[in-house]
């Protein structure tokens, strides 16, 4: 990956390498970058899709897997501390060959085409995320 | 709602309130941040939506209303000042159970499943809405 | 278009002029704000919409057309320097009538009904794109 520091060390500009997968590439961004609290967006495009659906009453995510070749028409998140270590949490639109758009929160499984990043540390104490038994998710506490 | 703010005072995170109203909860936040010029962006999940769709030949807002549990893929949008007030001025994109992705113009009336938002301020004059006729919107003067 | 600066000269919020290009009025906003590197995204609605797919297998982008008024659901992107000018980068998602939304790359070929941008500098040299062959786009060196 690129990385494309802004001088005071609290933002960043990052290119993912094409064929890494998409979560994986950003959570590797955000430990080098030394993020423990910020706020993640994204463009490009990627080669398939794999995002998932929170199902409240059974409390798991469904996947939703599309295999082709997508834009990402956005791709918006945070990160904060999970088990101590950096969690990525991101959303993501894409949009197909028609210009429809399809999206869901980003799990493992969506390979990179080309995607540009932006980083930005919230310089502050970050957020911790613990399982909310009544949600079914790590939520901040 | 539980708030993160950044060490200098321009930024924070935000958990809105299960159960809360979107737009509501936004609201809220940007008055207790003291926010009159900023951004706001946030991810998450919500138990319907309502937003709108703004009609230029009649200058009127139709609401669009989903009775389902979707994904909030993207929130993005902005603090002014209306009426000398801190208005949140919010486009939503929201994905089903099927990834399909629907949004608007987000208005009162969609319910918070988990909601985690970002503000920061612009640090400048708040740009100040007012009633534009040939629009038939409040648009920054 | 009118343009509210931050005090420290990093970011702004920009209302484009209705009737203007929105990627000819987002990319005169970031030359008069003199950004090299920095975020862009915006909300608003457009009386018409012109984005495109990139087809990875012909290195060609694919226009997609929508002659109608849409909302501007989400328009996230960056600025980056291209042939030594500042060169803006935005995807978008835009919702119809019935809340469907549409996406993609833009181009040229949208008409602004209302947009409220936001643009932040990075602070920090810019990337700077040129073509890479195997992908078929300019992207971050």
């Amino acid at each position: 990956m690129n990385i494309y520091p802004s001088d005071d060390g609290k933002a960043a500009f990052v290119r993912l390498a094409r064929g890494s997968d998409l979560l994986g590439g950003l959570t590797e961004a955000a430990e080098k970058l030394g993020i423990e609290a910020g706020t993640v967006q994204a463009i490009g495009a990627v080669d398939d899709l794999t995002v998932a659906f929170f199902e409240p009453e059974t409390k798991e995510y469904e996947p939703i897997r599309i295999e082709e070749h997508l834009e990402i028409t956005s791709s918006l998140g945070n990160v904060s501390l999970k088990d101590g270590q950096p969690f990525v949490h991101v959303h993501v639109n894409a949009g197909d060959r028609q210009g429809r758009v399809f999206g869901g929160h980003l799990v493992e499984g969506t390979t990179v085409f080309m995607i540009e990043a932006y980083f930005r540390t919230l310089g502050g104490p970050a957020p911790v995320r613990e399982l909310e038994d009544d949600i079914g998710l790590a939520v901040w506490q």
